[in-house]
């Protein structure tokens, strides 16, 4: 194991009658409220008016901005900052998916700056301090609510971009699975996939070799996903699923899981980021083209891992590890497709014109985070295995 | 699942040349240290000096109080408040194993309060406050570097009671895996055995049906202690192995199992707190002796879990799930006499005697935890399973 520090502060309320909390949650940290949200999700669950209750009965100002899209835009990153800054807010809340909450983490650390926000992205610029944000997560799958991590898209350069640092920790994330009832089950199984790519990464790109630990419990943590994903497909209302999913979410990439593993390289991600700074697919659509392709590349020269996964998660028995290796990569895309997914190129309906684009993306992306290996040739060779 | 708060704000530093780091970490909660230690574990592995060296160049005074032992007395935590009030102090830090810990724990709310200390265990009187705790923990078992429970012998009663509160999580935890090379086969295996009962606790007594995500990760961090635990007893220098066991320790109890739970019965702890608060068993040792007996005496009437833990630990398919369930008991059973613990009251010699002292304590412990079904003669069935 390498050496590490683990210190995840976030306090999770999780349950129902939760989000009734916000108010008393949000005070302690500032009465001028951001209140953060999407496109519909908010209001077509009802939720927005709880909240919005719950903090005018705090006592909150409440300034609103809305409208935040998928693969969030550094555009809008820049006009709640304007807004945080000219209503002299003290405290963001962030009501969504993934989108709105890592919007809510790069307002939280670019309100105190001067310098332009994206500079913490497209250089490192380290961030030292960020205002107060409180979550309330809608959807199982970013598990930003629990992390240190954001992912911004910079519209302007079609670039996407991840960030983290330990001054990204939400405050507080409030979580009621009921508020996923509504998502669709295209949202539902995208959720699902970015759960899995998230333990994926970790899985598979650390260098350390005794990480039996962090296996074991990543591989638990797969099977428990793929069961409830099926589940709550089936019943869109179960909340036993649905909660299980949602926790599931907020631990795959809370730190538990890559403690003590080292650097952890994200290629699926950069590739993912790049097709979706280009076509603005939805993450978990484009994840569920790369991860088995990635895995099928993978297969090649180091099967012993992915193997091992197939054996422990499928019972997967080949001839030998590159067999099962192989296995287990198939084995992922046809779960992928059984709950909903595209899982080829194609069915992203990305046009071939566009790949060395792609490729380009994400050898910038991994030059940035200090990822070797990753040349276009040889994302073009993984684009290929996800035709 | 159920509604709950998860919020662990422990700061872990992990690794080899961490406990370098306890003056500038320590400074921080203030000047004046009561520094505890065990018997002689702290200076025999050579961390003694490392400590007081860190503690003296950051500018902190030490109190030094030592000589705390296993099943760690009241007497002395008593004493400990004494010397920490005496002597101004304003942060406590706690260099040993459970014991040191959870004394370090009661004097942590002890000391701000006028009332006796006793009174938090023996009716749960509310903790309101502490005083900052800094840990180091020098061996795998307890997870109380990571955890908000203590146990403390009241000696004077021969009464071992159990208490949890928010105000008791440590502010830091530094772990370095070394401190562990220099434990005795019977302290890593004893350690094990108590890591194993925290998960299993957990995995077999909370009334939630749905609980794969908890269950799948539990099933992972038991084989990966199994594993790790014979790596560590046939090479004790095996870092890599302890590393694993300390960081399985840390989470076995830090509160991502049984999140969503409920509330979660510790019985088999209960009866292992009875035995040592009349016998001072090593407390892993007491439950290598009831964990299996517990677990055969719940076959008769829930054999269900245990044999879907079977199932999945150790491929166990017996004609039914009693059967399996009981293959199960047997299987921990062997394995905790394979590693060196004592698996019988005989291996512990328990005068029979002494079996209804030990059932009435525990129909005590299970009134004040609020555990039904735990009348004396049901513990003694599930004692003679352990003859």
């Amino acid at each position: 194991m390498k050496n590490f520090v683990y210190h995840n502060p976030t306090k999770i309320l999780f349950g129902t009658n939760t989000l009734e909390k916000i108010g008393g949650e949000t005070i302690q940290y500032g009465k001028k409220v951001l209140l953060l949200y999407g496109q519909n999700s908010a209001k077509n669950n009802g939720i927005y008016s709880t909240i919005i209750q719950s903090l005018e009965n705090a006592g909150c100002d409440i300034t609103e901005f809305s409208g935040i899209t998928p693969n969030p835009k550094l555009s809008m990153v820049k006009d709640a900052i304007e807004l945080f800054r000219k209503n002299h807010c003290e405290v963001i809340c962030a009501v969504g998916g993934g989108s709105v909450i890592d919007t809510g983490k790069a307002v939280s650390c670019g309100a105190v700056v001067k310098h332009d926000v994206w500079q913490f992205f497209a250089t490192k610029k380290s961030i030292k301090s960020s205002m107060p944000l409180v979550c309330i997560p809608t959807l199982a799958g970013s598990g930003s609510e629990n992390n240190h991590g954001m992912v911004i898209t910079n519209d302007s350069k079609s670039l996407k971009f991840g960030y983290g640092s330990r001054y990204l920790y939400p405050k507080v994330s409030l979580i009621n699975p009921e508020t996923t009832f509504t998502a669709s089950s295209f949202q539902t199984a995208c959720g699902c996939v970015d759960i899995i790519s998230h333990l994926l990464e970790v899985y598979c790109n650390s260098a350390v070799k005794n990480a039996s630990l962090q296996q074991r419990i990543i591989e638990g943590v797969i099977l428990a996903v793929m069961e409830n994903c099926e589940a709550a497909l089936a019943n869109p209302e179960n909340y036993s699923a649905r909660a299980q999913l949602m926790w599931a979410s907020s631990l795959a990439l809370g730190g538990i899981t890559s403690s003590g593993l080292g650097r952890i390289g994200f290629p699926m991600h950069l590739i993912e980021h790049s097709i979706s700074a280009v076509y603005d697919t939805a993450h978990g659509a484009g994840l569920a083209v790369v991860l088995p392709a990635w895995l099928l590349h993978e297969t090649s020269t180091h099967p012993d891992r992915i193997a091992q996964l197939g054996r422990n998660l499928f019972q997967l028995n080949g001839a030998n590890s590159k067999t099962t290796a192989q296995q287990t990569a198939i084995r992922f895309r046809n779960w992928f497709r059984d709950i909903g997914c595209p899982v080829t190129l194609s069915d992203l309906q990305i046009d071939e014109n566009d790949l060395q684009k792609i490729a380009t993306h994400t050898e910038h992306l991994a030059k940035i985070w200090r990822l070797r290996d990753y040349p276009p040739d040889r994302v073009l060779k993984i684009l290929e295995l996800g035709r």
